[in-house]
This record gives C-alpha cells, structure tokens and sequence, in this order.
C-alpha cells in the first residue's frame, strides 16, 4: 500500500462575488494529504495552475453551461504538474501530467483523470494553451463554427488573449484578412507586429459602440467572421459591419462577466442585423470538441514545435496569487495565456 | 401590336417614416397605362395586393436586406390578378397570375415575371399566403433553419400572423410540442382552438420581459426552437428559456420596425446565453428560398388542397385602403395573411 504524505494548500471557493472576484472571496487553507492511495490512484504536484475567463461565468448564482460553482470546496481548474506518488502502472513518479485538480498544490486523482504529457515535445505550460483547452477551442471554433475561406475578413475580439491570438493565427493561416480587436497599443502593435495580423484596433480609443463601428467599417470594409471572446461595446460596433451570411462564434464575453450574467446590462438590439444579411451566430465551448482533442493536436502540435504559432505566456508567481491571477483576466492586462507558477 | 388602355391608379412611396408608415408617407395617383406591348409584355389587372411587414423594413433609410425603397415610385409588392391584355404566347386574356407589380391597379410585365396560378387548384389568394412567399419563408425557415425533431418544444411569437400560424402547423406536423405567443385573448384562443397548439400566451398580460419570461417557463419547461417573428420583449423573454443546442430563427422583428431600425431601441444582452447552451441564431428570408419554391409547393400544396393546413385570410375591402392596411400589421390586429381586395 502506498500512503503518502503531503502537506497541501488549497484555495477554497467560499464567497460568490458580486462584481469582480478578489482574495475575499476564497479561503487559503492548509491540509495534510495522506491517505493511502488506491489501485491506480496516483498523488500529483501542480507546478503550473491555469485562471481562466470561464471561472468567472460559474461563479454567477445563476445556471451557465453548468451549475454554479459550489462553495466551500477547492476552485475548480486545469493544471500541470508532476506525479509523485504512483499507485498506477501507467504513471511514474516524475511523469508529466495535465490535470483538472483546481487551485491547490497536491491533489489525489484517478489515473483516468490524467493525460501524460511529452516535455520533449512541447514545453508542459503548452497543454493550458495552444495545445490545451484554449487550443482546442480556438481551433474548432474558428473552423468548424466560423467556416473561414480564403480571402474572407474575420474580426477577433480579445485578440491578444489566450485563445483569441490563436484564432487570429489560424485565421491567417486560412487565407483569410484579419483584424484583431483589443485594449492598448502594446497588444495592438503585438497584433499586427508579432502575429501578424492585417490591422488591430485599440477600442479603448473610442467612446462610444458608433465611433468604434465606423473604425471597424473603414478598416475592414464589412466582416465575413467575427470571433467574439468580449461582448458588450465592441461586439454592439462589429455586428452593423456583418456581411452576408457571416458568422459569429460566441467564444465568451468577458466584458459582462463582472456582474452582467445575473442581471443582464442593456445594449442595443441587434437581431435585425442577422436577418438583413441571414447571418448566424453560435456559441461554443470547449467541451463541445474535448472527444476530437487529438485531431487538433495533429495540425496544430506540428506548428508549435516549428516555431510557426506564437503562443505568449504571462507567468505569475506564487500559489498565494491565484485569486488576483484570475482577477486581473478582466482587467485585461495579460496578453497570450496567463498561469501561476507554484 | 397590341395597344392597351386602362386607366391606372398607383400609390407612390412619397416620403420615409420615421415611426408608423400611413397615408402621408404615400400619393395616390391617377394615370393612363396605353403604351404599346412589346413582344412577350402582357397587362396584369390586380384582385389581390398584399402588405408585408418586410416593407417597412425596405422604407428605413439604412441598407437592410435590400437598399432603402426608392421614393417617387409606386410602392413594390406581390399582388394577384387577371392577365387583361397580352403580347405573349404563353398568357391569354383571363389568366390568373401571381406578380411583384405592388401597390397599383393595372401594370405592364414581360411574361417571365409571372407565375401563372391554377384557381381551381387552390384559391389565387392563397398565392400571397400559404402558397407564397410567407409560405416559404415559413416552410425552410422551420424545417432548414429550425431543424425540428419529433418531440421538441417549439414557440413561435407572432404565432397568429402570416408566417407565424403556418410555422406553428409545420411544427405540429413534425412531431414537436408547440406553444404560441400573440397578443390578445382572441388570438390566443385562435392558436389553441382552430390551429390545436399545446399552449397560448398573451404577451400582452405581462408587464416586462421578466414576468413574462417565467410564464414561459412554467408553460414550456424550456425552448428547443425558437421562430421568432417579433424580436423585442418577446424575444427577451424567450432567450432566457432555450435548452442545450437551442435553434433561434430570425424571420423578422416587427416591434422594432416602426423606428428601431435606423436607431435601435435598447434591450437586455443575451449572448451569454448562446454560450451556456452553445445554441444558434440565423437571420432568414424569403428570397433565400425562392429557388426551391416547387419543393415547398410539392408538400404544402396537398395539406391545402386537402384542408389539412388553416390558413386565415383577413382582407380589407378598397385600394384606397393599402397605406392604412400596411400600418395595421403594425397594430398586431389582424390573423393570418392580410390581403387588399382591390
């Protein structure tokens, strides 16, 4: 029998926040972790913990893609780290692996749980990102729910994010124009100059949803796809430029999430804009493509070890931070994939 | 040659509206239709001239689905009528025949613009209705767009309209549970009673969107397909309902076309909800089918013929009548397809 002995932290969900989540609304508790270990149970050291937008949305009180996130147990979320300690014939102590084991530093799991990861192939940090469940959604939602064709302009809100840089990467490499949407000059000039994208728009530059819109006319003379991560001011100026039979993928919409998705905020209506040019829109989660993981990784792993993707990290230090980790997403501070080094 | 002549009455599209469209916004003029036919032009004497919300759609100063209605022209539209004079082979004097002639009494076409129409088959209104282009509009727009499944729960808003009282039929004949919103206690009773849906709302006897949007989850356990005519609070109200892969088609939004169009009113923001039940929402029209219009005939035609489809007629008596009959679509008091007897 393998017990092991740990001395564990964890970051326990225990208030539901209002508007923005901070500290106050977790519980930093300290635990031993040493019960024995069943066949095939396995105890992992994260070493790498992801904050994620969609954190946020099960926080509301109200049902989402799932019931809200119950108090008073360890945040849910995804996380890299190491076995060390193995009651599995599949892992070894010192074995790569992803996990979803939330916010704390030991966690007992299932084998079943895990996916080993190859640190030669692509650096373990990748299986949050481009070759994780952002990539994962990223691609499958562009190509599939987005259908892009050569020569078509796709508009990417949140483009300097963890998934919308990739959809912008994938984009181009679709043959299509892409305009990418953010806030600040530096994620603008990282747009165009590092991705590589036709043109970026600082909406942080406009007052208001119309001003915005004639930007976006101008830029992008009428748009085939919109990739939509934001919501709120800057989708109200993209949908008006809507071409006939675009489409709108709704990724997430990270502007509402503060206090939005129990009370909903007012914003124009825009309905007659789908009839007029017979557009869609369709909202898609990550789940939705979890079973087709692997065909992603195909396409997409190859380009990551060649260097033809850039997927950007901003690393926070420190377990303690966690709770302003996730924070700061809607503060929209962080460009590519933001994560905790623990 | 033939030389016809008829003394034409035509009301022009003088002047935009900037709420509801009436009489001032039109001209009523008197004029001598005795140009010669070419080869292939006939004379079509109108019996039928249909108003349709999408014409005031056409009247906002915005592009739409189509550039604003040009002013100083005779208002267009469908009509039905009698081929009174005729340079082509392939119409005599008599002929009943469906035209895009609009708002006018006598109009020269080339044959090809025609379709002609069988009254002994079905009766020649029925060309502007349930055989016609709201017929198709309801037809694909459920079947293609909607994709219902036996079983579904289905609601359609503005259920006692045009579109609305066909889809709402369609739907039942798919095997799907279908619930109606209208506004009045008559037309309600008319949905449950003369077309046999599962349930009736009245929106009217709701405050807000809210109140409303709980009477239609006590009365639908959740929306499968929504087909929404109407937009608005009524929509508002729906959205909130749909269940896992929800279908939302946007066929029109006639709560918003007296003058939301140009300037759009204001309303709850909903994506979120596309998100949490990675649901769709496509903008239809008509003319998106037009192509395929033998194919709706071929499964339509012999549920009319056969009186197994209820397809209400309201007609108003008078071709001075036109202007107000268009404004009165928007007062919500007609049933089923509204037609001019001219």
């Amino acid at each position: 029998m393998v017990t092991p002995c740990f001395t564990n932290r964890q970051w326990i969900y225990a208030k539901r926040p209002s508007g923005r989540v901070t500290e106050e609304h977790y519980e930093l508790k300290e635990t031993e972790l040493n019960e024995p270990l069943a066949s095939n149970e396995v105890v992992v050291k994260a070493q790498y913990i992801s904050v994620d937008p969609y954190m946020r949305i099960q926080q509301a009180e109200r049902q989402s893609f799932d019931p809200p996130h119950p108090l008073g147990i360890v945040q849910r979320g995804g996380a890299v780290g190491q076995i060390v300690a193995s009651n599995s014939s599949s892992f070894n102590e010192g074995d790569y692996v992803l996990s979803y084991t939330g916010w704390q530093l030991y966690a007992k799991c299932h084998a079943s749980e895990l996916r080993k990861l190859d640190a030669a192939t692509a650096p373990i940090t990748t299986a949050l990102g481009v070759l994780g469940m952002p990539g994962r959604t990223a691609w499958f939602g562009l190509m599939e729910a987005g259908r892009p064709k050569p020569g078509e302009t796709v508009v990417v809100s949140g483009a300097a994010g963890a998934v919308g840089s990739l959809v912008a990467q994938f984009a181009k490499r679709a043959g299509c124009k892409v305009f990418g949407i953010a806030g600040g000059a530096s994620k603008c000039s990282f747009l165009t100059e590092k991705l590589g994208l036709d043109g970026a728009i600082d909406y942080r530059q406009y007052q208001d949803a119309e001003s915005l819109s004639k930007a976006i006319a101008k830029i992008t003379n009428g748009v085939d796809v919109y990739f939509d991560n934001v919501g709120g001011m800057v989708t109200d100026a993209i949908i008006p430029n809507i071409k006939l039979r675009a489409r709108i993928i709704i990724c997430g919409q990270i502007s509402q999430y503060d206090g939005g998705l129990d009370k909903p905020n007012l914003g124009p209506r825009f309905l007659q804009h789908m009839l007029f040019q017979r557009a869609t829109i369709q909202g898609i989660l990550a789940r939705d493509y979890s079973h087709r993981m692997d065909e992603m990784l195909e396409i997409v792993a190859p380009w990551v070890k060649d260097k033809q993707i850039v997927f950007e990290e901003t690393i926070v230090d420190g377990f303690e931070n966690l709770p302003q980790a996730l924070n700061s997403l809607f503060e929209g501070k962080n460009v590519g994939k933001l994560l905790v080094r623990v």
